[in-house]
């Protein structure tokens, strides 16, 4: 095996692994059992395991960020049907067990910014990043839609992701993505609200966890 | 020392101490540290760090629901505007470091919830809970100003805990309080829209992270 394949399959380990069990119960030889590599390999590869959650925030960032860049939302011409969609999209990914739909950067940093300034400033860009992505299309929605808004498209895209952490975390307080998808409809509701959209009915299943 | 006073220490040294390192890096030494406590004394009153834990999130529901009912935000007429207090007090707690304000339960279950049955549901029962009484207000205001709403207020009182976990974990993220606070400005916005009360205008420094 070629040496990116190993540093990648210890990445996509660190994924999985710390989002089921969290950063720091995951140990060096759970990942390396994971990803089917040896300790030496891993240390060739990073000098500690904080060095891999630096790498691994990062990697999910890219790895997150194709999936949204190639999402079909962005097709509409509308800014703000394009937002609408990203939101519809986030709902959509809410399926399955919560270790499966949420967030890395979340989860990691709920526990080491207090402790690893390194990973904490690691995963603040992962997410200030996406919401930056994020804030484009609110921009162009708030200029066209809304100009006078009190708030910021920026204010409104770290509003947007602080919802779907908090709504990980419930998912994760009752083993499933239900009250997550009820989170994301409130959302959806409150940007409609916003741009003066008619609101989405909520359906009776997502609405009562 | 008395027996009650040791185990309540330990609790109070389990809110503080995992609220900045996270669960699973809180070791019982540490616990014994903070509290000044010795490991036989721990183990005199809680089997494992699994059952302190439970404890402590049992502990946590008591402490922040004791501060919660003594808030002035009950005081008012309007089920409306009790809510809208709440909110308001809930920013309000906003300030100092994250681990001063950030959240017991949410922290724990981000660690644990696929690993201890028991200490999910507790941290479980702490946010359903808290949320069962947010949303007695809810109703009441629901009743009085809005009774067609497409919404519960379970779905709502659910909703707003997970916008305060998510500011939780934006402001571990940032490393301070202003993204969690211009969140609950959202959330705030969002209550006023859904009730069609007017809007309050966000300041500058708390929309700008």
């Amino acid at each position: 095996m070629s040496s990116p394949d190993t540093r990648t399959r210890l990445l996509d380990a660190a994924l999985s692994v710390v989002r089921a069990r969290g950063y720091t119960a995951t140990g060096v030889a759970d990942l390396c059992a994971a990803a089917g590599v040896s300790k030496g390999a891993f240390f060739h590869h990073f000098e500690s395991k904080e060095a891999l959650a630096v790498a691994a925030a990062e990697h999910w960032s890219a790895t997150t960020g194709a999936l949204f860049a190639a999402a079909p939302y962005h097709a509409h011409e509308d800014p703000l049907d394009r937002f609408l969609g990203y939101l519809d999209f986030r709902r959509a990914l809410l399926r399955g067990a919560p270790a499966e739909f949420t967030c890395f950067a979340g989860t990691t940093v709920q526990e080491t910014f207090d402790t690893s300034p390194a990973i904490r400033a690691a995963c603040e860009r992962c997410i200030v990043d996406h919401a930056a992505v994020v804030a484009k299309d609110i921009a162009l929605a708030r200029e066209r839609h809304a100009p006078d808004a009190p708030w910021s498209a920026e204010g409104l895209a770290l509003h947007t992701q602080a919802v779907l952490q908090g709504a990980f975390v419930l998912a994760k307080a009752s083993g499933g993505p239900d009250v997550a998808i009820a989170s994301v409809d409130h959302l959806k509701r409150y940007v409609e609200l916003l741009f003066n959209r008619s609101a989405t009915p909520i359906s009776p299943q997502t609405e009562s966890p």
